[in-house]
């Protein structure tokens, strides 16, 4: 039951060591994100323009198993591993064929303008529950 | 009487040939533009919060001559070709000591927030005039 | 018979004027052509593990003429405007649904390990052999 | 006793939230570090033509505590926590004046072309052991 949204790899991604540069795994995971959330029906341009709602990454642990290199076709696995009303955890796998290669345990909160933390959106709460009773 | 910014290339810059990756150099020449507004005494940040002005390039010509690489010490000058009330072309030079690794002529204008061109600051016309009247 | 690629825009593609950062574009191209490429049969991979062979820009003309947002859905239309035995001339569209953002003209060569021109691939002189043709 | 590396928010770091995106702490933090390195007379470029060794992130974590903004002056303070012959553990903070925004615990490794563990420099042995000496 895991989201799952794949992606290649670019010139862009790649660092002089021949490898996925570190940092942009990050952004690899994160459009992982995005797209799991427009799957769920949230409209993030919308919540920006209203509230001012953003996602924001509180924190990040991050494992660095093998590296991704040019070319390669991956894949970005995304699970709900606990929520509250204010914050959910997910765990973050990006893959090449059956090697994981990196793994992130997420913490996720939205803030408003002023930075004010504020209940998840509805979809995602149901998401996560839907997850967990599985 | 060039404006000179000095910059160190990092990991992040270098893509998998281990050359500094092509879109970076754009990355490089805004940094230097970014201090030289700030050294004609423009505040960007207050020129966006009130009306949302903010510098956009309208026009790109760039020269790749010769690889930058990674731990280089670079400079990139910029100089002013030519000014109207509403755009200022740019030329912008990246070096590495004496070698010349890459010319941009940029072509820049302001906007506000709804995206209709602005006059541009008075001190970035009157540093225009000053270089042109050299 | 251009060559399309779609993309999404993400976070990591926007800048604080809420735009897509103007450096951003030449990765979306730059992705563009590793897939015409790789469309073409050619594997660039092991072009550099042989001779160290790499495509490098030689000169990028950039026209911005719309902001591409986040989330936005973009295509990248890619022909060849002209092509000689070591150089080939690209010209590269961005487009959001009917609106052009972004095109630009892209000079492109082939280089080894020691920066010296090779020939390009076969499959591109026939391919813009091909597209100039029609 | 932390090793000091200041640095400025350019456009090219932030997001359509107005804040530093956050893979670009990473950026940030790696720049540091390679200053570090390079103060502690460790050549990168050599080290890889040489060994083809490479610098790698193991594992990180990361809190983010609060957001830095475009023209934001930063500065990044780095200490060793812990080392063995094979790798050391790096506390890294992202700073603004006295607040504190960033924090990052990074395990580094060194790894030779063909992804096999080598010894850290002894340079970096020393200065770890001066540091936890102290």
């Amino acid at each position: 039951m895991s989201h799952r949204f794949s992606l290649r790899v670019y010139y862009e991604d790649t660092d002089l060591a021949g490898i996925v540069y570190y940092a942009n795994y990050l952004k690899f995971i994160e459009r992982a994100r995005s797209e799991w959330v427009r799957g769920l029906g949230i409209d993030q341009v919308a919540l920006k323009q209203g509230a001012g709602a953003v996602f924001v990454v509180r924190r990040l642990e991050a494992d660095y198993l093998s590296p991704a290199r040019f070319d390669d076709q991956l894949l970005v696995e995304t699970d709900c591993e606990a929520t509250t009303p204010a914050r959910i955890i997910l765990m973050q796998r990006v893959l090449r064929d059956d090697a994981l290669l990196f793994t992130a345990r997420v913490i996720l909160v939205m803030l408003d303008a002023a930075g004010r933390p504020l209940r998840l959106p509805a979809a995602i709460r149901q998401w996560s529950n839907a997850a967990s009773a599985e």
